[in-house]
């Protein structure tokens, strides 16, 4: 017959189930990075060639477009190798679902690398079909993160999400400012959009800082050589603040498009470090519960059963009626690594069962406030898209309007998002 | 080579493998229920038999142990068929953990039998104990309504957890009211008990009425006979208004108990309609999940690749820079049902695409706002341990005080439990 200490070792091996399946998207979302990176490059590349209609650039593209599709090889490849036919833990549907649509994104590159190369688009929509792309390709890395259910990993995850999504914040920056350059005369609109991607850059940047750990915040913090940093501004200084119509400076898009990458490589190269401690976190827990499985592996078939049979009963000193029922009467206390419980019992396996509770409980309290961060994201884009929709705004006026809201009612962001998406029904029906 | 296609197979075949995961921990919270029904009658007749020190009861008592031992035979069965080797989708390790602290209350009640059986434990004590396991097995329940991703089946879980909940309330009201009555005097820190138990069965009730369907809701409304509540409230008025140390009526203890059993066997039937709901449910959505999986593979099998190589960037009349993350840019409007949908193409894939992650969004959002119950409840649950571990409080204690706040501060009750955590570091340590 199964016992409390079978069920326990159920409970751990579904943590270990659930950390080797993350170590697998991981290792996705490493692949789609790359990708987003190359992309993101041959973005502002046409954009180039766009702006100078065809002059500049074109062999630049070329060869950008080959890395590409080496880098989407190796995505399908890792695809093609995820095992569809088993369950993944947590939100496979969606994570399936947003593959699904990223699979007709790239099927359908090829046309528009076409259309490019014939200069039949325009930069704008050029920059706005790599965008549709990419976003896909970023809400692959979102489920990925939504789905940890270990809270450190959660955290790294939600760092390296807004990390990733800065950094195409970033990349959309260099595409309208190289077409702005190239085009060679300042527009009022793309300017604007410019001053909302430099603003949406620095507000992932912060959130990243947040939720990554203290040694890569630093990382970052050193990174940016002081020198192209200032360059970048002084160049987003001439974009932003010329007159509507003003010449600008063609020849300039070339060092605004280098001075951009150097500063968009740097952040791929802290990507790849992000990446790199998310598999070693990953790899250190995946060991340490392994750890615990042997340990009460290794206790099943020693444990002799000689527990004082009322103990469950007696267990802590607890207050009167503790009926608490999510921590079992318990209140939360740090618990004690389990390591070095071998088969000699030092503790009772009641003992281990209220610890495992008690993590697992302390956990996911850990979990739901990492996870917070990412609903409150959900929440401000949901109603940001309700306002595009039904108020015919562009993404700019409708995060602007929703910020000028928070702000006269000194609300959150994203309370301003709740109003918004609980008055959905009142607002006008949408054009079609 | 995977297609977009083959990932949305994939994502419906997981969809399809967690609702049945679903299905099968329904079937084990039936079976809990059963047992947990079992128990709440076995410690009211304790309560009665030690009341009377014996005197009454006994053979009752007797054969309500081997109903529940019966029972409890069917869950440890039921636990025995529970593939532990594979993972369950989910919160697997939180389900199994809470199973092993069952089980191990389960291997310690016949040492508290013995312990009734000879009057060695108090009528209090044995309450507690009883409570204890219960809340065990309640927790069991618990995880299961938090592990569902459908939200509208996660609705029904979260009104039968609430209910089962609710019972247990009215379970511990007969008991403490039966040792009260059989004890033959008042005792005025049994009847705050006793208030306050009434007190957290109604909240419990209107949880369940706000989440399950109107069917149920009108059902319950009804399945009370107007003679039965009279009398309890009767009955609980004279139990709470009697002056401490008060003479009571002994004899009215068996009439207490069973007006109180006839209430809640009304529970343990509509407990049974719910679960019996629920699993409809279930069987309604797999069926549902498993004709557009046949339909999508039917489509994968005749679908000739014919789309437009570009329809990918032409979509729907997208905004300005859509970059809307988590729903593709679309605003969520409601999805047509995808049978009938056979090899006949009427929509391209893409267009099944973007509907399922609409579908998928906007069950997330409904799921993560019936959810937000289950989290509320999390909160004040653990703020109330905090405080009674703590402050040295009764649960009645705690909660009366985190009441207080609330309507001192004009707040939430979970705003206050927020608080409450918020300082928890700042708490003087409890003493051990």
């Amino acid at each position: 017959m199964k016992s409390g200490l079978s069920f326990l070792i159920a409970a751990k091996r579904c943590e270990i189930a659930e950390l080797q399946a993350l170590a697998l998207t991981s290792a996705l979302v490493n692949v789609t990075g790359r990708l987003v990176h190359g992309l993101q490059r041959e973005r502002g590349l046409s954009n180039l060639y766009l702006g100078s209609n065809g002059a500049l650039f074109a062999p630049e593209r070329l060869a950008q477009i080959g890395e590409c599709e080496t880098s989407e090889a190796h995505l399908r490849a890792c695809l093609e190798s995820l095992d569809t036919e088993s369950v993944i833990v947590g939100n496979g549907a969606r994570l399936f679902s947003r593959i699904a649509y990223v699979l007709h994104g790239l099927d359908a590159l090829p046309g528009l690398r076409a259309q490019v190369a014939q200069q039949r688009w325009t930069a704008r929509k050029t920059t706005e079909a790599y965008v549709r792309l990419i976003t896909g390709l970023l809400a692959v890395v979102f489920e990925a993160a939504d789905s940890a259910t270990d809270p450190e990993i959660s955290r790294l995850l939600v760092a390296r999400f807004n990390f990733m999504q800065g950094k195409e914040f970033a990349g959309q920056e260099r595409a309208v400012g190289s077409a702005l350059y190239a085009s060679g005369h300042a527009e009022a609109s793309e300017q604007q959009r410019l001053l909302h991607l430099i603003e949406s850059q620095e507000r992932c940047l912060r959130m990243f800082t947040e939720f990554s750990s203290a040694g890569l915040g630093a990382l970052w913090a050193q990174s940016q050589p002081s020198s192209t940093q200032a360059e970048l501004e002084r160049m987003r200084r001439v974009l932003c603040t010329a007159a509507n119509g003003a010449i600008l400076d063609a020849s300039q898009s070339t060092t605004w498009f280098a001075c951009c990458s150097q500063r968009i490589d740097r952040m791929k190269w802290l990507e790849d470090q992000l990446a790199h401690d998310l598999l070693r976190e990953c790899e250190t827990k995946i060991a340490a519960a392994q750890n615990d499985l042997q340990a009460f592996t290794a206790l099943s078939t020693s444990a002799s059963g000689e527990e004082d049979a009322l103990s469950f009963f007696k267990e802590s000193p607890l207050p009167d009626h503790a009926v608490s029922l999510t921590n079992d009467g318990v209140a939360a206390t740090p618990t004690p690594p389990l390591q070095g419980y071998g088969p000699h019992l030092e503790r009772s396996i009641l003992e281990l069962v209220q610890a495992q509770a008690r993590r697992l409980q302390s956990m996911g309290d850990e979990l739901d406030s990492v996870r917070a961060s990412l609903n409150d994201r959900k929440l401000v884009e949901r109603a940001k898209g309700l306002l595009m929709a039904h108020r015919q705004l562009s993404e700019e006026e409708a995060h602007k309007a929703m910020r000028q809201m928070a702000m006269n009612q000194s609300r959150r962001l994203v309370e301003v998002a709740e109003a918004v998406l609980a008055v959905a029904d009142v607002l006008p029906e949408r054009r079609h």
